[in-house]
């Protein structure tokens, strides 16, 4: 099972590069994903399809997407789905699922609470 | 001391309205916020400038901003602190902080991890 990571993809490269420092940093984390990579919406490279067909071309055949999104715009609502879909209309063998958006987890309220208070303390 | 959560703002309206809940929710945490709004960058109300103002028209002079942003793109490094610049250079005796963006947390790394292995056990 394998685990790609969704971002939307930015001009600025050093942002680009940050969700790839990210992609390393969960590589190093334990988790049951034997490998973890990541692709981009838009502008960034590798695209969703790339990033997918390069997983798929190495003979693996589980992958979960997560949009690394914090809401549920167009782009988690169509246009990932849209992009996951074109792949897996043409790789029906394939079980990809796409994970809830991040913003969807419960925890974020904690986490953006504690955010907001390391500036006030720093 | 307030707080007001950014986020970029979205045609859906119920993206927009997701971050409406969030920051209701944030108010219920404890903090010593005394009040939490949040604003948008583009395209949904209040705009930051607006959201801003309001806060200073009750007489707050001490606001943290926390960019609700996964990465620093143009977003987070120029548009945002652009506009509460403008504020702040019309309002010089309110305190007006700029929280680091919410993908710099460090516990984003085990939030995203958990929410890919909720997808697979669930």
């Amino acid at each position: 099972m394998h685990l790609l990571i969704i971002a939307h993809g930015s001009r600025q490269e050093s942002s680009n590069n940050e969700i790839r420092a990210l992609t390393e940093r969960l590589r190093q984390l334990e988790s049951p994903f034997m490998g973890i990579e990541c692709a981009f919406l838009e502008i960034a490279e590798p695209s969703i399809p790339e990033g997918l067909l390069s997983l798929i071309a190495r003979d693996i055949t589980d992958i979960v997407v997560l949009p690394y999104f914090l809401s549920a715009g167009r782009h988690v609502l169509t246009d990932i789905p849209a992009q996951v879909e074109q792949v897996q209309s043409a790789a029906p063998n394939v079980n990809i699922r796409i994970a809830p958006y991040l913003g969807a987890a419960d925890q974020i309220d904690q986490l953006l609470m504690r955010q907001a208070l390391a500036t006030v303390v720093s």
